[in-house]
């Protein structure tokens, strides 16, 4: 995030952004691009309220919209230009981040009715790849990608229903984050397959798509589909992560090269402290299998169909065969596939069983564009063998970059529980190198000085809570601290005003749920109240009353006690 | 629940279920009874047991079970002598209540593969109602509802997709429970509509019902529709309820002699303290029509069309009927009714704002034997306005009697949110003056002392968190009680032993949220913290460290304290 001194960031960053966009000469990328005139002007009303002392936590970043998703003023086409319309509204997620402080270039171009994961499939044109660009750029959020990776916006919305928002980002060198089904509301999103719907995040960074998922998260009361983060949310990968990853069978499906980059990026999370083992990924795959083969794109003919079987002359030729096939499906053949969905859906939650996450190859091979354009249905399908099962099964999703294979891009994505939207986060930064923020609002800290704290013997309850650790912090100068008699070996903070030190401690931070969890374990002589810390808050905390016990204040914390003890 | 001093209970209760059985010489309850000799031999083991001393908390009870829900070693039916098959294990609804005690007489009769809220579709027989027996019996749970009304068993299962659990209880003079979808699970039950089945409860008496929800209920790791109680659950209905009642536009479509028996209920809620209001109610009774009119029939057909429809001499005619027209629906229609449900369910949440529960008639009327069969499709389409939308909404359902109405049995239903049930299990022990149990697990206990107890200032937030009064306590004679000095009249307990008295609070217990909630709102100087009680238990509750102010231990508590000064 831009830390700025001046109040011309937001207007210099839309300066920069018609400028690359001009020498990009990428027309096909765009449908709509707003005026430079009209930008600017937004840009100078989003300086003048940072100038004002307005908390922006998107200040002075500029981004693109898919053009599936409304922009009050600007049209919306899903790429078929009879469909267009002109919104009164923004869509609710650009209404927050626009009120954020991030600015609309424009809208970008799509696989039509968001029904490909190629790019290819618009009459506005093919998308290139940025970084290969005889390949597909992927898509369906194609022109949202490049936007990114061309480094004209600082980050774009795409929607992801079967891997709209992995396959581009793969393709792109971006990360690729797809929320949660609901998390990020979908009203004014054109439908394309309405259960299993997101709108997904791309950006050169993983800090930057947690800051945008942050402001973008939310229940919304005029979306049915939306969901708030849950009582009990996992808020951190724990600190020493297992992550399960395909078995031999799986990857010797692969091309050697895209097998050889997808066993690096294990060997890479490995190098990172972090435990990966092979599991049977059958159940996935054959939920993957169902997505497009099966009943399951009714809901899609239900969304567009009736549009694109009667306006045929700008349908995309592949998109309109869907729609033409799906019109045949019997109801008791999609309530058939959903029985199948739920109960292969099992299967993989408790494959997943002991595991933190599932990384996968965001997709199998990067294909060009002539490959596509010679088999569009097949070449398509086959794409999204490691996304489409995802939304089917209420997971959430990261992709990141991987390197290259092929010839072509290559991408990893973390697949996690749903609503572990925080865990693919941490997982997908430790591989970047990166510290991003907590997405999910509404929680709580509590602050921790002995046995719970990291690699101490109670910490695991911590983890299991769904705790994230926030990181060091010290009391006021108030506390003594004890070493308390009894069967677990743990320290006593004891509130003496006027007759005491500061202690160390570590915050963590919880969902109610997870706080809830860790004082029903409380025991004697252990209670949770505000401790007074030495940055003027007041947090709550673990403390002791009547502890009895060696006083060992002057060590300032447990460990350094600890430490002394065992020399 | 009978606490035995014989441990012949079983066999007793067994010997008397017989006797009423034979006696009442109602054929058509029934498709297989269990032979007396081995439900006598099952009896023996389960008086062994409680006699060893095994805890069984549904010990000496008999229940029913519908012939669409499996028992180990009887033929399961449906009420299609054709479908019959035996199965080698108990479902596990029915394992878990055998578990706990419980004894199975045998299975009963139903409306044909569970299709169908009268009590007539089945070539077992017509059931009548156990009180006005000119008069269906409802179904589709029809035997199960006459098998506890006759009093020859004391509870017994049904299944509730539409009403089937609901309309027969207000047919019968019973409680009806419906819990929400997954609490339950429907692990060898025959399939109806497999997103919204649910398994449900005929007693007597609600606590009854809840004492068997009680066992019932927790998630199935071999059940992809089973769900564990949220983070999040709501253990009591709040001391002034408020619910919703139908408005007038809705009440004047009732007969004057129901309406009145509704209005009856309504004002005997108001006598007992519980607040009403109208609300329109169009989004649920739009979704009512939904059920059997549109494409959501389509799951019917995927669970039993092709069975049906391929094997028609025992086939009720209705239900092939139902069959047959499913099958010619489109899966595009279906997608789309599946998100109307979800439109019409947002804005039915909307209108529960600001209320713990919708009251609703159970059943609009309660037609004769002749009635329906003059007309079967038609009138029992009207007998499902009031239970059609509840498992489409995911919503949790109480049906309990409420008198009789133009010659046949009326009676109400409690609706309440998902997961709610204890909301609307405690609203009908209300009306009809039981105590039932916390039927659901995994609370954790707090006991208050001050500000936080029934009536004072802070109590909303219990109420907030879901919290459940259990009762008062008494500490040890280890504390003493201060009066606060601060900005919020409280109490401060302080842990002085050897110096103190027993002083008097409240026990409330949380789901882990609503504990983590009110753990969230801790203010200085209040901790939470391990309270030792005069019953020897050790609970967390409110205390204080240092507090000052005056010592007014010698009130034994808080309010007795403020009574004196208000004095």
């Amino acid at each position: 995030m831009t830390t700025a001194v001046t109040t011309s960031v937001a207007h210099d960053r839309v300066l920069a952004a018609f400028e690359r966009l001009e020498a990009a000469a990428q027309p096909e990328v765009w449908i709509t691009v707003r005026s430079r005139e009209e930008v600017l002007a937004a840009a100078s009303d989003i300086d003048a309220r940072f100038a004002a002392g307005e908390a922006l936590p998107l200040y002075g970043t500029v981004f693109a919209v898919k053009d599936n998703i409304d922009v009050a003023g600007l049209p919306t086409t899903a790429a078929h230009p009879d469909f267009s319309y002109e919104p009164v509204a923004d869509s609710t997620v650009v209404s927050r981040l626009v009120a954020a402080g991030a600015i609309v270039i424009g809208k970008t171009n799509m696989d039509q009715f968001a029904t490909g994961l190629v790019g290819t499939r618009s009459p506005f044109g093919v998308v290139h790849s940025a970084i290969k660009p005889e390949r597909v750029s992927g898509g369906s959020s194609s022109g949202s990608a490049v936007a990114v990776a061309s480094g004209i916006v600082d980050f774009s919305l795409g929607t992801d229903t079967a891997g709209s928002g992995r396959v581009p980002a793969a393709y792109n060198g971006l990360v690729g984050l797809k929320p949660t089904r609901g998390v990020i509301p979908v009203t004014g999103v054109v439908p394309a397959s309405i259960s299993y719907d997101c709108v997904s995040i791309f950006a050169p960074t993983m800090s930057l798509a947690a800051d945008v998922l942050r402001v973008a998260a939310g229940a919304d009361a005029s979306d049915p589909y939306s969901r708030a983060w849950p009582a009990f949310t996992p808020l951190a990968a724990p600190a020493r992560p297992r992550v399960a990853v395909p078995d031999d069978a799986e990857l010797a499906r692969l091309s050697p090269e895209t097998r050889a980059a997808f066993e690096a990026a294990v060997r890479d999370l490995n190098a990172r402290g972090v435990e990966t083992a092979p599991i049977d990924i059958t159940p996935f795959m054959d939920a993957s299998g169902l997505l497009y083969s099966g009943a399951l794109v009714a809901e899609r003919h239900d969304a567009f169909g009736d549009f694109v079987t009667s306006n045929t002359e700008h349908a995309d030729p592949s998109v309109l065969t869907i729609a033409t096939n799906a019109w045949t499906l019997r109801a008791t053949d999609l309530a058939r596939d959903q029985r199948l969905v739920q109960e292969q859906r099992l299967r993989g939650i408790q494959a997943l069983d002991g595991f933190d996450a599932l990384l996968l190859p965001t997709a199998p091979e990067h294909p060009t564009i002539a490959d596509v354009q010679s088999d569009p249905l097949v070449v398509n399908s086959r794409l999204g063998r490691y996304t489409n099962f995802v939304n089917l099964f209420d997971l959430a999703a990261v992709a990141i970059p991987a390197g290259e294979a092929d010839g072509g891009m290559f991408g990893v994505t973390f697949v996690t529980r749903g609503f572990a939207d925080q865990v693919g986060i941490d997982l997908a930064a430790l591989m970047l190198d990166e510290d991003p923020p907590l997405v999910v609002d509404g929680a709580t800290s509590l602050v921790v000085f002995g046995a719970h704290l990291s690699g101490q013997p109670l910490n695991a309850q911590l983890e299991a809570a769904g705790g994230r650790l926030v990181g060091l912090v010290q009391t006021s100068a108030d506390y003594r601290l004890y070493d308390v008699p009894g069967p677990i070996k743990r320290p006593g903070l004891v509130y003496e005003p006027g007759n005491g030190e500061s202690i160390v401690g570590e915050e963590w931070m919880f969902s109610p749920a997870g706080l809830g969890e860790v004082v029903a374990q409380l025991t004697a002589p252990m209670s949770i109240g505000p401790i007074f810390l030495d940055d003027g808050r007041t947090v709550s905390g673990f403390q002791a009353a009547q502890v009895g016990g060696p006083d060992i204040t002057a060590f300032g914390g447990w460990l350094a006690y600890l430490q002394e003890q065992a020399v």
